[in-house]
């Protein structure tokens, strides 16, 4: 499983996000695997409608990032039960490159709910995007108590959610990955 | 209900999008029925995230109109089953301003399912947004078949599903108007 | 708002259901305000699919009740994400009776994500009824810990959940009595 | 591929249910590919909540047919934007057997949504379980019109779907199959 790649989106723009915390730790448990990955933040990514060649050129990098990507974990706030826009724009921004490939939610609320409603509207996304999305899910409450001091989830069952779904993303995205080789060498 | 207003949301920016004669289609059907409208354009609100103070302009501009509508009426393109991402960033900028006021849905997709799953995605997003969501909503599938030259709905099923949605959003708006009012006024 | 009828449907049938504790607090938050109202068993409308008229004259009983509610409160535990099989048997078997009247949800769930899934299946099953789902939605985790001795819930942003949504509920069934009672007037 | 086991379920139990007629082309086009398959009809399963020894014989029956499976096919009928009560029960009565298995929808409608919405209803509920649901979904509008008298589709782009669907579920299902086998013999 050392070859494999599996980056995070941290997917909010928003000044002051309390997400992108959340999305370090999910960065470290996964390099603590030993599992290549990196972050892919959506405020890199502003995508204007407009025929900017800057603009352009970043997506084009970020279609090679998940294109070369084994699997995929988005960190993202509930915004009025939904995704953020920004994310919305990014992720319609692909499509091929996602295809075949497991993601992993973690969401990110202010409320007790954790960002199940968010989580949901997005895995049916992904689905549109042909990808795999994992249970379990992860839902991060309240930011400010989830995290401890040293760079990890104070809640014990936050820390077991994080596992299981970093195992499972791992393991679709080891079984997927040479099926996709073959898939793609197929003649048609 | 002459006094009722009901502005039309254009949900998506993109270049060379068909949603924008599907729009015209209903501004023009509401004004039939002599009630006050407008055209609510998302490429006309981008959202950068930035303090930019002609952007605080603009929303604020968008609030004014939410707060005084009685109604409102989304255009909107299905894009990997959800919705567009400058949309929900413009929904995002407001809240009190759509409070329990109903909103009628009119999806545009290129296939045969007529953007059943981004109209579910979004009365979801509504309901948290506190609106009332009715039925019929309207789905339109391959918009160059969809309208005549005349400015309507060639199809005889969607002019009616629109007349029985309008209807629907009406009566909610005439009877909602006065009971805000009172809720209004009454002391906390 | 003295004669306003809101019924609550408890809506699981399983073997030791914890929902019915949850059931007993809303049926009697709700007298405590005056309103009438009456617990609907799912349990009580089993739903075989054959022709037995004991059944059939049970549905014409749930239909009366519902045609004669002004709004409902749904109990509700989440299976699978969604909501249970009874549930969705009973619900189907009226429509009309349905149209217009507020709905406001209590989600049940063993987990901390307390049944904000089901929730979102549910209200967009109730959008289908043209109903009015109403915000706040309410969501019990761990039954045994949110319930005090008293016949209460023991976390106090329960109880508060609790009373926004019957307020929510009670206010729209007394706006839209009124509205229904004029639109069955109307000639078509 | 030529081992693998793909069962369709028919998920309603109504009387006259058209659903049906479309199960049968689907179980045929399973055939015609090799690929070993059956009827599982939930009005065979029905599920009473009572200790009836019967039930829970058929039950046993049931969660072998799914143990045994390599991925699974639902036909679906949308009911009030949602699935039927029968066929949620049944899905209810297993889990594990369910795990890392491919899902295909096809969805049937009266009306020219075609089920989108009970789709994406069970894609999240088949997700809790633990499966993969697949692109394309198949949606059927008006059944008499769809089907020939050949046991096939009358349209074109249904057919396409359908083997679209087909090879989708089946890729996965020979991906799967080794994977799931190998994961289980794995010590804990």
């Amino acid at each position: 499983m050392s070859n494999l790649s599996i980056p995070v989106i941290l997917g909010t723009a928003r000044p002051g996000r309390e997400s992108a915390d959340v999305a370090a730790v999910v960065l470290d448990a996964i390099k603590q695997r030993g599992t290549a990955t990196e972050l892919i933040d959506v405020a890199d990514y502003p995508i204007s409608g407009t025929e900017d060649p800057d603009e352009a050129a970043r997506l084009g990098r970020y279609k090679e990032l998940i294109d070369s990507a084994d699997g995929l974990v988005i960190v993202v706030p509930e915004y009025n039960h939904g995704y953020p826009g920004e994310l919305k724009l990014l992720l319609d921004s692909a499509y091929e490159e996602y295809n075949h490939k497991p993601l992993g939610v973690v969401s990110v609320s202010s409320g007790m709910i954790g960002g199940a409603r968010v989580t949901e509207q997005l895995q049916l996304v992904s689905l549109a995007l042909e990808m795999i999305p994992v249970e379990p899910t992860v839902h991060v409450r309240t930011v400010k108590e989830a995290l401890d001091d040293n760079g990890g989830f104070e809640e014990e069952g936050l820390e077991g959610a994080l596992a299981s779904m970093l195992d499972k993303v791992t393991w679709y995205a080891s079984v997927m990955a040479p099926a996709r080789r073959a898939r793609n060498q197929e003649p048609d």
